[in-house]
């Protein structure tokens, strides 16, 4: 049997290896490339892509999962080799479902979607992209008619980025938690706006970054297997367990952009990094869902990175670094001002009490656009209601409204929106069970102190890379599956101190 | 028959995008990879060639070059599509000629004798590679053995980078270049040294690279279609012809180093960035050979950046940005400085008279080594023998002797040296009939003005690509083939006028 394992796992390494050099051409577009380069990587990516869909989809494969399903069964759920095989299995159906030159149109649509976008959004123009996102709301339907047998026609689009979860429990969750969420931002949102200016005075962009740099290597991010580079948008890729590169973006009057951005992409870096290096090359070298990834971007961006403890032991610092524009403000204003609540239209900008409602607000234009109860020349209208009513404001223009988010005009219209908020709902219940076991953790934190919380991380999440789905992880650890009372008591409390709520 | 070549060109650009793919995973890793990269990325590097040469060996090919050969036949000879039909014929029976099996394994052996040479050089210890590169000869021997009925058993290895070129050409060539040098080099150092100290004083680094940048924009290096990064050894790569990159070295102790790197790789790469963008894709969009290539960064590098005129324009730029160093040397003295003639090890750091000694003592070592009149474990000797002989300069040690290049010790022996001093003979044949064309060229270059010359060679060499041989473009271009008649009246000129000669 042994055998056949060997083969299937290096026909994976193959697909897995060209995924990491597209991540790769990708990283070099968006970092390094000079203007001209970009027709030809374009056409490079696409190849790199065919060549892994068409590895993927090879029936060698198929034949050797069936082949190995005997074997699979006999061993443990939770083993290297089964989990491998199923998680495997798992890709490899998803993959045939769909026709290669479906695949094909529906990137081809989206490269010129993209393209488009990017002139339309600082145009302020939503007419130019509609037409196109008509037509990937009506490519997204298709796609999810490849699987048939959904509850809802989103089902299969969101299981693309967190398999298992259905839109029948998201939208429950989603409900609850803007019912819990309305409430404590009108709260808060009464009281008279805080001063935060001082966090916009000039900020050497140099010493943000070494500022950021130094943080993350205390978070336990490994130098010796990732790197930042600075890109126009934030992320993290990999081109190896051992190679996992997060970029950022500074701006020299805003002393949050480049540091809170670093802390997120870090998260989703050290997650990575704490992978089982034994699945090197194998499906199971990723994180377990787009939610769980972004519940530990989320963890050491905001539930430490954002926490008092913290800036116990970091505000000394950045003061020493900052001497002129901190040296009045104390650690107290300094802490209330990273974590000012406000009204506004910007999701990435948006604070932690507030955030929730702009991925909530999108994945419920999502399911009306793909029920189609909601026509696509009405999104903007839509859209601007809703934040009327949920969030108090009203855009002033389609830029900074519908055309805001990369996400709708460079993919599918399902599936990328929910992870962030179940991401943040999740990271309070795996933080609670983290200080559960080491009530320690809270105080080690004021010391910047990091390794007992990634230690258990690592153990508890990291290591089992994509073995697990979120639902089954979520129960592992925490004995239960997701649920938004951790995350409302984490806001309730720590909100309700800065804001001295009854 | 046009569906036929579409197809070729189809089948063309897969294997081009490709090669281009590794490129780029070769480029990050010399430059931003992080360290523990690189295993990941060997396996990655490994995955793109042996699809590459998959694709580039497919029967495909073979039947659509047959089918196009009376199309070929009936096409002017110069004329694009036959020149890309008779050069993709010569890429793919190289290509099948050699089993996959066999290049592998090279392959792998290079790879691991590059990894011991990075050890056994600093600790000076020929002895560790002395087995591995007695392999790497016997798998050159084999591999030219894949070509019967060649002159001289190195002459197919000399066909991957010099087209054409045979060692008995070479041989008789190299023999007379040496009879002219070695007087030359014997007069100039029996002269008293030149004093160069103020060349090694500290210069900032970023005034050093800032100040190659704005020479190489006048030169015409197009940043919207490159840029230059630094690495450990200077090179110049290419994603596309529109993504053409160089790299470069600085040292804050020397002048010379950053500047006349950048120089170099400048002269590669505005040669790649000449070439019709019509070919991209295709076997055509590369430089014509090895030598054709060295013969334009030597242009840029030497014939224009070492010239008395170039430094006419730039000299006073150059005080002006490092006043404390140079404002008591005249321009005279910094060219005089600048083109000092001496005996020395390294071939990378040498002079324009005694550089061409290290490329021929190098190509007579292959020979030997090929020939099998030469063991490996002899070859210290042989190279210190040659070292005292020609140059007058002992190796102290193999890691600034024989141990110091490493093509040795990545990649065969035979084909890697020759081009070098080909590229130095050849480039004054070239200039020699730019200059004859436009005799305004000397001028304008003290003027600080390169587009008469640029757009002479962009016209006569750069367009064409690999469209011609190296021997073909001679021709076309000075109506004669190779000969070191321009080359040694313009050292002597040269060197004589410095020099104070007879």
């Amino acid at each position: 049997m042994n055998t056949k394992v060997t083969e299937l796992k290096s026909r994976l390494a193959e697909v897995y290896d060209l995924n990491m050099i597209g991540a790769l051409l990708n990283w070099d577009s968006s970092t390094y490339m000079p203007l001209d380069g970009a027709p030809a990587r374009g056409r490079q990516m696409g190849l790199i892509a065919r060549i892994g869909h068409e590895k993927m989809t090879d029936p060698a494969i198929g034949r050797l999962l069936d082949e190995l399903h005997a074997y699979e069964e006999s061993l443990p759920y939770d083993s290297d080799e089964a989990s491998l095989i199923r998680v495997a299995r798992r890709e490899y159906e998803r993959a045939i479902r769909v026709p290669a030159a479906f695949m094909a149109k529906l990137q081809e649509h989206i490269a010129e979607t993209f393209d488009v976008w990017t002139r339309a959004r600082p145009a302020n123009d939503f007419k130019r992209v509609q037409g196109m996102l008509e037509k990937t709301v009506d490519l997204s339907r298709q796609l999810a008619s490849y699987f048939p047998g959904y509850q809802h026609i989103i089902d299969p689009l969101i299981s693309y980025s967190d398999y298992g979860m259905k839109a029948a429990d998201i939208r429950a969750i989603f409900a609850d938690l803007r019912n819990q969420l309305l409430p404590l931002i009108k709260t808060i949102t009464s009281q008279d706006d805080m001063d935060d200016g001082f966090l916009h005075q000039p900020y050497s962009t140099e010493k943000q970054l070494a500022f950021g740099l130094d943080v993350i290597k205390l978070y336990g991010y490994d130098f010796n297997r990732g790197r930042q580079d600075l890109t126009h948008h934030p992320y993290t890729t990999k081109f190896s367990l051992s190679d996992v590169r997060i970029t950022t973006r500074v701006k020299e009057n805003d002393l949050c952009e480049a540091l809170f951005g670093t802390l997120h992409e870090s998260g989703h870096a050290i997650y990575e990094q704490g992978i089982n290096l034994a699945y090197e090359g194998t499906p199971l070298a990723s994180g377990a869902s787009s939610g769980v990834h972004e519940s530990q971007s989320r963890t050491w961006e905001n539930l430490i990175g954002r926490s008092r403890g913290f800036w116990e032991f970091f505000y000394p610092k950045l003061k020493e670094m900052f001497p002129t524009q901190l040296s009045s403000i104390s650690v107290d204003r300094y802490y209330r001002a990273i974590n000012k609540v406000q009204r506004s239209l910007i999701r990435t900008d948006a604070d932690e009490v507030t955030y929730n409602l702009h991925p909530i607000i999108r994945f419920d234009l999502e399911l009306r656009m793909l029920e189609g109860t909601l026509e696509v020349r009405d999104l903007p209208q839509a859209w601007d209601e809703r934040y009327a009513n949920d969030i108090g404001i009203t855009p002033p223009n389609d830029r900074d409204g519908v055309l805001q988010d990369v996400h709708w005009y460079s993919g599918i219209i399902g599936g990328a929106f929910q992870g962030y908020t179940l991401g943040n709902i999740m990271s309070a219940q795996f933080y609670a069970e983290a200080v559960k076991a080491h009530p320690e953790i809270n105080e080690q934190i004021a010391s910047g102190e990091f390794t007992t919380l990634s230690a258990w991380l690592k153990q508890a999440i990291y290591q089992h890379g994509a073995k697990f789905t979120a639902d089954e992880l979520l129960h592992r650890v925490t004995g239960q599956g997701l649920s938004i009372e951790p995350y409302v008591t984490y806001l309730k409390n720590k909100y309700s101190s800065i804001y001295k709520l009854g």
